[in-house]
């Protein structure tokens, strides 16, 4: 297995499908609803999916396409096995529609369930967060080091407004004292980039709970690269493929976070 | 009095002001502590402030500057007699440090207390808001459009999540439903940039409890030229130099809101 000509495709392709997002934010976009009015879908979410299923089908028809809009469904798929490239067409749907901004097309690439390589890429600000495991991880063609020290006192935390209000999902008072502790908060509404801006510093953790593996598959990789931590609230490991509570963090503030946050 | 020439004036010196904030982030930072570790001050803050002052006294040397850094506290000042530039050199100085991005100049000025201009300027992303009474709201060169009809269900609302837990300043649990009906929720950490992406739709509501004149004063003249909504929770206007609890806002949304908030 070629593992550098499969993360230079990976990245060539993310790169031509970013240039189609570019170009849709100028024109009008045909919205469908799907499972609620905060989860918009567009058509472009389909045709950048089927951008990559068709280009996998080409050059490496072995490999298995994970994506949200499920085009490759019928396909028999077995994580442990096979080279899967989780993708996210776009993720932050609603700022795609909303603010034609702050959303990014995010691919990991996996075999037999180990990371191998992770993009994301936010194609109006031309940022491309790349890394294949063991090499280290890139903005554009810049190294990211390793991610510093960092007290929760200095960090700033990104979570959804939505879990610090009573929800049906979880106990929203988990992370109060975390929130009142940090230096700053944010939310930006887009999963992958919230992962990649920890990768880079621009944020310390980012905390969500519902999460699919094509939103985290791509940052996943790339976090892991700058010496960043992944762990649910019981401070273990998660599956891409079955995320559950997740924390994204520097790893320094992950420790004051579980120290400070409430468990059931 | 010529406001056109101001106008432009203010247009041109604050595009010169972001030059100098461009560069800087591209610099090492000394940063200095003033009130907290949510609130970092720079050099340039103070350089940025300094440039406005100059550039007045020697132009339009009977106008006041208010500024965040209050470099001409020296000088008297009457906000219902005098024309006052209110600049905030850096509104989001944490996302200027930590991130590079996500924080704007902002410059508003009123003339005997009443909105005359405003200008919220984005160097990173090149983003110009801009409007001068009455002559409407621009982003760059482009004439935004006044705010669309929108319900809460479908309005994205940006909040300081701090505002959201047990805090010393207001009850966390006024706008719970409010968080529970939007769309989505959103926080940047600038409230120029925030007041401004209401004024063009990628947010539709701004809340915040503690903001000082030079945070808004530029926005709130760009949001009424869309024909925004700048209300507390009593639905009462609030005055740029006094704002308390502040909600910047399409109108229905508003209206929603204040249906679907908590009152004492």
């Amino acid at each position: 297995m070629n593992w550098n000509e499969i993360y230079q495709t990976a990245i060539e392709w993310t790169e031509q499908a970013g240039e189609i997002l570019r170009a849709a934010t100028k024109e009008i976009l045909q919205v469908e609803y799907k499972t609620s009015a905060a989860d918009l879908v567009t058509n472009k979410d389909k045709q950048i999916e089927q951008f990559f299923m068709d280009r996998l089908s080409e050059k490496y028809p072995s490999h298995f396409l994970l994506g949200e809009e499920g085009l490759a469904k019928d396909k028999q798929f077995n994580p442990e096995n096979e080279i899967v490239w989780i993708v996210d067409p776009i993720d932050g749907t609603t700022n795609f529609v909303h603010q034609k901004r702050n959303f990014a097309i995010s691919v990991g690439i996996y075999e037999k369930g180990e990371p191998r390589v992770g993009i994301v890429y936010d194609p109006i600000a031309k940022e491309m967060f790349h890394a294949q495991i063991g090499t280290g991880a890139f903005l554009n063609n810049q190294l990211l080091p390793n991610l510093d020290e960092k007290s929760l006192e200095e960090a700033n935390i990104s979570i959804n407004q939505l879990w610090l209000v009573p929800n049906d999902k979880v106990d929203h008072t988990i992370f109060t004292e975390v929130i009142q502790k940090a230096r700053g908060t944010r939310y930006l509404g887009s999963a992958a980039l919230e992962i990649a801006y920890v990768a880079c510093g621009r944020l310390d953790t980012y905390i969500d709970f519902r999460l699919s593996p094509w939103d985290i598959a791509g940052g996943m990789v790339i976090l892991q690269e700058v010496q960043g931590v992944m762990k649910n609230l019981e401070n273990n490991s998660f599956s891409v493929f079955n995320p559950g509570i997740t924390i994204f963090s520097n790893s320094n503030v992950l420790e004051e976070i579980l120290l400070n946050s409430k468990k059931d």
